[in-house]
C-alpha cells in the first residue's frame, strides 16, 4: 500500500495541524503517523504526517499542487514524498571498509528502503566486495592537483545513477562546496568522535591522548565547514586506561557502523527535518 | 497560561486527528503539542494533545460535555487533564530513605508538578526528614495481622488529603487489591531490578547469585499481580565480578532514584497511556 | 614474541601472589599483564598472569611441570596458554546469518585471535557466506529422530578439526548433554535477552509482550540447563512504544553482533575465568 | 582491620611486581588487593596493592622507609595511605546547591571514606542546607577585586581544617595557580558537558545550540588550564529535539551528581593515579 510522507516546516501560529490533518482527512487519506514539535525559541512549527493512499481521493502526482495554497498561507517549508518511491544511493569509502561492509549487509536484510546501484572509493581494495553485492564501483584516486576534476568525475558518476543520497562511509576526503551543491542535506557522513569534541583528523588518537573515560561517533549532513553540519545521531561508549589506541579503533568501529547506519535508515524512512544547522528526528 | 491536555484510546479508523484538531482549532485552541501513535497489532489509535486555553471559547468546566460527542463517534477512551491543577502525591516509604530524599529534593528544585503533602511510612526514620520539608509524616507499622486494618488507615489517609498520585518509594510491602482499586493507574512503584528479571525479594542478592553483568531498575503502575503492573521506565548500569552485594547495592540505587523519578515526572506531566498492561508515553 | 597466560583459582591464603610472581621473575620472564580478584562470600583467589617468555629459562612445555609443585601447595585450579597457539574454532549458525557474518569480518579485520576452519549449520543458506571466506561448510539438518545421531557427526567433524571453541550465533537448536560434555567452558551461545528474563523461545515477542522498555542480549557458556550457564557479557537498548515487533529484533541484531563478539575475543584472549556457575572477567 | 594502600608509577622493567609483592609477603602481610597496568606508550609500570596489617611486622610509621630501597631502586614515585585514616574533605559550592546535597546524602549514607568538616560558598543559600548536617559554612564572595585576597582566606580555611581533599561541586568560580598549588591533585571539579566538548561557560547552552544527541558530564582534577585537568570519570545521556535548553539542565545534574561522586569514591579509595594529564583508576 503506498502511503504519502509530508514533511513541514514554518512559523507556528493557530491551526496549521488541524489544516494539515484536514487537507489529509477530507481527500479520504487515513493518517498513519503524525508527530509535530514546536520549537519554542524560534517560535517554529515543524511536522511529520504519513497517510495511506489507498483511498485518497487526489492522485499523487497533483498532491503537490493541491497542498500549495495551504502551504502558501502558512509560509510553509514542505517535502513531499511517496512511500513506493526507491531512492538510489551512492556509497563513498576508502581503505577501512567496516561501514561499508554493513551498510551492504543491512541493506541486503531489508533494513534500508533504497537501491546501492554504485561504490566510489580512492582505493581500490574494496573492489570485489562491491562486485560480490551486485555493485558498480568506480575507483577515482584524489590528489591535490587533481581534485577539483576528479569531484566532478564523480558528480557526473552521481547524476547519471540518479543518486538522491550519497554516504560518506569512512571516506576521509574534504569534499568541496562545489560538490556539496550538489548534494544539500543528501550527504551523509560518519565521523569518528563525539562532535564537537575532536573534529579533524585522528579522532581516536586525539581522544587517547586527551584521555577521556568515553568516545563516541557522530553522523551528520556534510556541509562546506569540515565536521559542523546537522548532526543526526551520536553514541559512545566507555573506554579505560586499559583500553590502548587499538582498542579504542575497535571499540569505535561498532559505534560507527551504528551510528551512520541508524542516520541512513531515517534519512531513509523520511524522518529527518533540518533547520538551523540542527535535526528534527521524527522515529 | 492554563492548557488542556487530553489523553486518548480508540480503535483506529479514519478522521480520528483531524477530528480532534478540528475541536481544539474551531474553538479557537491553539495547539501546543500532539502526537499520535497507532498499535498496528491491536489496531489501537492513541493521541495526546494539548493546547493553550487563553482564547479558547469553551469554559474548562464545559470541554468533556463539549467533546463528549466525538469521544461516543469513535468509542474513546478519553481523559482530560488542566495544566493549572496541581496534583497532590503522597510518599510511601520504608528504612531506606534515597528515593524520598531524592524526590522531595526534586520537588524542591520544580522538577515535579505537584504538591506532596503526605509521606507515610511503616518505620518512624524518615519523620525528621518529611518535617524538615513541612510534610505530615504518619508511621503505620503493618503485621499480617494489623494489615487490613492499617491499609483503611492509609487510605482514610489519602482519601484526607485529597491524593491522586501514590508513590512507593522503596516502600518494601505488599498493597491489597483492596488498597489498588482505590488508586487505578495511581500508584508508581520502584522495583530494584530490571522486571521481568529478578522480581520478588531481594533482587540484587538474586542478580549477584546469578552473575550478571548489568543491573537495572523498573518503575510501574501497580497491580494485583506482585511486579506485574504496566512498566513505565527501566534503565541499566554495568557490574563486573569486582562488584560485591554492596557495590550492586550502592549502584543500583542511583538508578532507583533515575528511574523512579523519570516515572513521576512523566506521571504528572499527564505523559502516559496505558493500555493492554503497557504503557504509551508521549515524551 | 610468545608469552605464557596463566589462569589461577585456589582457595585465598598469603603468598599466592608473591609465590606466583617470584616463580615468574626468578625464571627470568617479563610481566606484560597481572590481575587478581579475591571473592570475600566463598573466600576464593583469582589471578590472570601473562609474562613474555624471551629471556624465561623454563621451556613452554616444562612450564607446567615446573609450576605443579605451587599449584599443589596452594590446591590451584589453573590453566596455562601460550600466545603463540592459535585455537581453532567452529561456528554453528541457522538461517539469521547476521551473527556468523559478524564474526566472520571481525576475524578478517584481525579482532579474533584465532582459525575459523568450520561452519555447521541446519539450513543451507549460509554455504555460500562460509565458501566465500574459504571454510568447509557442513549441512546437518535436526529432527528429534536424528538428533542424537547428528550430533555423534557433529562432534566427529570438531574432534576432526582439533575445535577448541564452539559458537552458537543463533543456532537455534538445544545441544544435549552429551554434545556437552566433549566441550566444557568451551561453547558459547548468544541469546537474544538480558538473561534471566525472557529465557527460552522468541525472547523478542515475550519482551515486546510484557511492555519493557529496554531489551538486552546475554553471551554465556553453555551448560545442560538452557540458558543457565555463566554469563559472559551483556548489554542493552533502549525502545519505545513505537518500536514494533520486527524493530525489537533489528535493534537486537546489533546487540546480539556486539555482545557475542565481545565474548568470543575475551574468550580468546584468556581473560575468562569460570567459577560458581559465574566468569570473573581479568579484561 | 587496618589496610596499607600503595600506589606505584615508575619506568617498566622485570622484577617490579615480585619485589613488591615479595616486600608484602616476607613481612607477613596479606595482599588483599592487587592491580598492575604498563603503558605500553611510554614504557610506564603502574601499580596499586592493598594489604592487611594485621600480622604485618613493620609497623605503619616504618613501611615507607623499609620500602625506600624498593622505591629506589625502581625509580618509583610511589604514594602511601592507610584505610584507618579518615581524610578531612571540603566542599566548594555556589548557588546550584543538587551536588552539595547528593555528596552530603551519600556521606550521610556512608559512601565516602571521609569527613567534610567544611562547606564554602560565594552564596549565602547552602548555610542552612551545611548547618542541617553539622557542618561548618563559610560564605566568601568573590570579586575581580579581592579573588586574591579571598584565596588567601580560603586556603588558611582549609589549612586550618586540615583538608586533604576539596570538591568543587558546580562552584564556578576559577582557582588561581596560587590556590591551586596548595593542592596538586586534591581539587575535584564537576564540568557539565562531555570535555573536551563545551569547554568553558555555559556548556548546556553550547550543546543546545550544536544540536548534539548526547550531552555528558566530565570530573576532573583541576589544573592551571581551565578544564584541561586529568579526566576522572565522564557519563552521557540521550537528549532530543524535544528536551529544551532546561531539560538539557535537568537531565544533566543527575549526570553531574553521579560522575561527581564516583570520582570523590575513587579518590577516597586511593584508586586513581595521575600520570601525564590523565589517570589510571584501578576500580
Amino acid at each position: 500500500m503506498n502511503t504519502a510522507i509530508l514533511l513541514i516546516s514554518c512559523p507556528d501560529r493557530k491551526g496549521i495541524t488541524a489544516s494539515v490533518t484536514n487537507f489529509v482527512y477530507d481527500n479520504g487519506g487515513n493518517i498513519e503517523h503524525a508527530d509535530q514539535h514546536i520549537d519554542s525559541q524560534t517560535n517554529t512549527f515543524f511536522m511529520r504526517i504519513q497517510w495511506s493512499l489507498e483511498e485518497f481521493r487526489i492522485s499523487p502526482s497533483d498532491i503537490k499542487d493541491r497542498f500549495q495554497p495551504l502551504a502558501e498561507k502558512f509560509y510553509m517549508d514542505s517535502n513531499l514524498y511517496f512511500d513506493d518511491h526507491t531512492p538510489r544511493v551512492a556509497i563513498f569509502t576508502s581503505k577501512q571498509d567496516h561501514c561499508l561492509y554493513d551498510l551492504l549487509l543491512r541493506h541486503k536484510e531489508g533494513q534500508f528502503k533504497c537501491s546501492i546501484p554504485l561504490v566510489i572509493s580512492n582505493h581500490p581494495n574494496s573492489a570485489k566486495t562491491a562486485a560480490s553485492f551486485g555493485i558498480k564501483f568506480a575507483q577515482l584516486e584524489k590528489t591535490p592537483a587533481n581534485k577539483s576534476e576528479t569531484e566532478k568525475k564523480e558528480v557526473a558518476l552521481l547524476k547519471n545513477e540518479n543518486i538522491e543520497l550519497v554516504i560518506l562511509a569512512r571516506y576521509m576526503q574534504v569534499l568541496t562546496a562545489d560538490f556539496l551543491n550538489h548534494f544539500k542535506n543528501q550527504i551523509i557522513n560518519i565521523h569518528h568522535s563525539f562532535l564537537p569534541a575532536f573534529a579533524g583528523n585522528n579522532p581516536y588518537a586525539q581522544a587517547y591522548r586527551r584521555g577521556v573515560k568515553i568516545i563516541g561517533a557522530t553522523s551528520h549532513y556534510v556541509t562546506a565547514e569540515l565536521d559542523q553540519g546537522p548532526i543526526i545521531e551520536q553514541n559512545t561508549v566507555r573506554i579505560s586506561h586499559r583500553d590502548s589506541l587499538a582498542d579504542l579503533q575497535r571499540k569505535g568501529k561498532d559505534l560507527e557502523k551504528n551510528v551512520l547506519s541508524e542516520a541512513v535508515r531515517l534519512h531513509l524512512e523520511r524522518k529527518i527535518l533540518v533547520y538551523d544547522n540542527k535535526t528534527v528526528i521524527f522515529d
